[in-house]
C-alpha cells in the first residue's frame, strides 16, 4: 500500500506550512517535486527549501517534468487529457520509487481544494486500481493571504462570497445577487469589463507570502488603470506573475 | 504601540496551527482568550491547549466574558452594537494589560477572514485612534478541513464556487448559475429547502479536526433524512454542533 499525501504549502511563505504539513513531510519516505520551466522556478525554489528544511535524511526527493497541457482545441477536453497524462506519470514514478508501498508526497501549491488538480489525478489512480491511500493535508490559500494582507474579510455580515476565474468574470459577468468576487487565475484585467467600475472597491495582490509581495486597494475605477500597468511591469521584471483579488460592490 | 495579531488557528486540530501563528504566538506578551459560555468549553479548551505549548514562560493569559448579542430585533443592528462592545471590551483590556504597549494576540476559529468579525472590531479600534497595528496570521478554515476530509475539491474545474450561509439559503434559494455552494453557519437542515433534492450532491462534517469529527456524503435525497437525524443525534450527545457541507449539483 501506497500512503499518497496531498499537502497544502500555501503560496510562497514557508513559515504558512501547518505543523500538520511538517509533521506528514518529516515521515515521507518519498516527494514528487514537478519542474515547471524556468519561469516558475521560484515556485519549485521554494518546494526545495521545505524539503531540505523538513524531510528526513533517507527521504528521496524525485524531480519530474510535470506533461504540459494542449493549448489549442476544447479546453476541458484538453484538461481531461492533461489530468489522464500526469496521472499516467505520477503511476509510474510511484511505481519505480515505492515498489514496495510506502509514504509518498507531493507538495501542493495553497491547499489542494482550490483550483487545483490533484485530486482529479489521485482519483484516476484510485480507479484505476491502484493500491493507494490518499490523504490531504490542507494549507493556506492565496486568498487568505490576499485577505490577511490587506487586514480585510472576505464575507460582509451574514453575506455570501463568490470566487471565482477571470475567464468567468469575463464571459459570464458579475454574478447576480452578490456583493463579494473573489477572482483567481486572471490572465490580466477581467476586472476591466465591469460596466460602471465606479461601484466597486478591489484589493489586489500579487506574490503573496513571498518577499516580492505586491499589494493595490482603491474604488476600481480610479486604480484599475494603474493597477494594470504595476502589473505589466511587474510581469516583466520578475518574467511571471500569479494574482488575485477581491471586488467588492460599494454600499 | 500594541502590536495586534489576529491568529487563525484552524478549527480544532492543534496541528493545524502555522509555523507563523506558532512563531507569533512566541513572541506574544499577552493572549485574550474570550470564556464563551459552558457548551463551547470544548473550544476554548483547544485555546488553553495552545497556549500551553506555544506561549512564552512571561506571557500573560487574560480570560474575558465575551459580550452578548441582542436575540431580538434587526439583525444587522445587533451585529453592530455587538462589535460596538466587544470593542470597547478589547480596548480595555488592552489599555489594563498593555499599559506600555507590547505584543498582543487573539487566537480566531478558523481564518480570521471567514465568517469572523475580530477584523470589523479592530477596525473600530483604529478608528477610535488606539495606537494599535493590526496584523492578521491565515489559519485553515473550516471548509478546507472539510474538503480535505471528504478528498474533494471545492471547484469543478475553471468553474466558480459560492460560500454563503444557512440563512442565506433558506432565504435566496440556490443562486443562479452555480454548480457549487458551501454553506457554513447553518443552524440546522437549510438544504431541506431546495426543491429536487435528488439533482445535488452533499458533503457534509461536524467538529472537523477534532475527535469527535463525523462525516456523511451521498445524493441529497437519498440522505437529506439520516443526515439530520445524526446530526440531531450529535447535538445531544455533544451538547453542541458547529458542521459545514458542500453541495454540488449533479451532473
Ligand atoms: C492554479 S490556482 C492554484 C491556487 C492554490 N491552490 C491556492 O490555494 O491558492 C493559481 C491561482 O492562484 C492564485 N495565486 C496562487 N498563488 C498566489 C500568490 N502567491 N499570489 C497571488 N496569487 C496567487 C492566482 O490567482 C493564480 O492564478
Ligand atoms: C462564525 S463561523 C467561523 C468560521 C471560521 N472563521 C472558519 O474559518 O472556518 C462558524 C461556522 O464555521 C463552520 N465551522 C467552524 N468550525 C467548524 C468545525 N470544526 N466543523 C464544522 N464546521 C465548522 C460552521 O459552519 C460554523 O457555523
Amino acid at each position: 500500500m501506497i500512503q499518497l499525501a496531498l499537502i497544502g504549502i500555501g503560496t510562497g511563505n514557508p513559515d504558512h506550512l501547518t505543523l500538520a504539513a511538517v509533521n506528514t513531510l518529516a515521515q515521507a519516505d518519498v516527494v514528487l517535486l514537478p519542474r515547471k520551466g524556468k519561469a516558475k522556478s521560484d515556485l519549485l525554489d521554494l518546494r526545495r527549501l521545505i524539503c531540505e528544511r523538513w524531510l528526513s535524511a533517507k527521504a528521496n526527493i524525485v524531480e519530474f517534468d510535470l506533461p504540459t497541457r494542449a493549448a489549442q482545441g476544447d479546453y476541458q477536453q484538453n484538461v481531461r487529457q492533461w489530468h489522464d497524462a500526469i496521472a499516467h506519470c505520477w503511476q509510474q514514478l510511484l511505481a519505480t520509487h515505492c515498489p514496495q508501498g510506502g509514504r509518498a508526497a507531493l507538495l501542493i501549491w495553497g491547499d489542494p481544494s482550490l483550483y487545483d488538480s490533484s485530486l482529479r489525478i489521485t482519483e484516476r489512480l484510485e480507479a484505476a486500481g491502484l493500491p493507494i491511500n490518499v490523504t490531504v493535508v490542507p494549507g493556506i490559500t492565496s486568498l487568505q493571504v490576499l485577505t490577511a494582507a490587506h487586514r480585510i474579510p472576505l464575507n460582509a455580515i451574514g453575506a455570501p462570497v463568490h470566487i471565482t476565474t477571470g475567464r468567468q468574470l469575463r464571459e459570464q459577468g458579475w454574478p447576480d445577487g452578490i456583493d463579494r468576487v473573489a477572482v483567481m487565475l486572471d490572465s490580466g484585467g477581467a476586472f476591466t469589463t465591469l460596466p460602471n467600475p465606479e461601484h466597486y472597491d478591489i484589493w489586489w495582490g500579487a506574490y503573496l507570502g513571498m518577499p516580492e509581495q505586491s499589494l493595490m486597494a482603491g474604488r476600481l475605477d480610479r486604480i484599475s488603470e494603474p493597477l494594470l500597468q504595476h502589473r505589466q511591469h511587474l510581469r516583466d521584471t520578475q518574467g511571471w506573475i500569479m494574482d488575485i483579488y477581491l471586488l467588492a460592490r460599494r454600499g
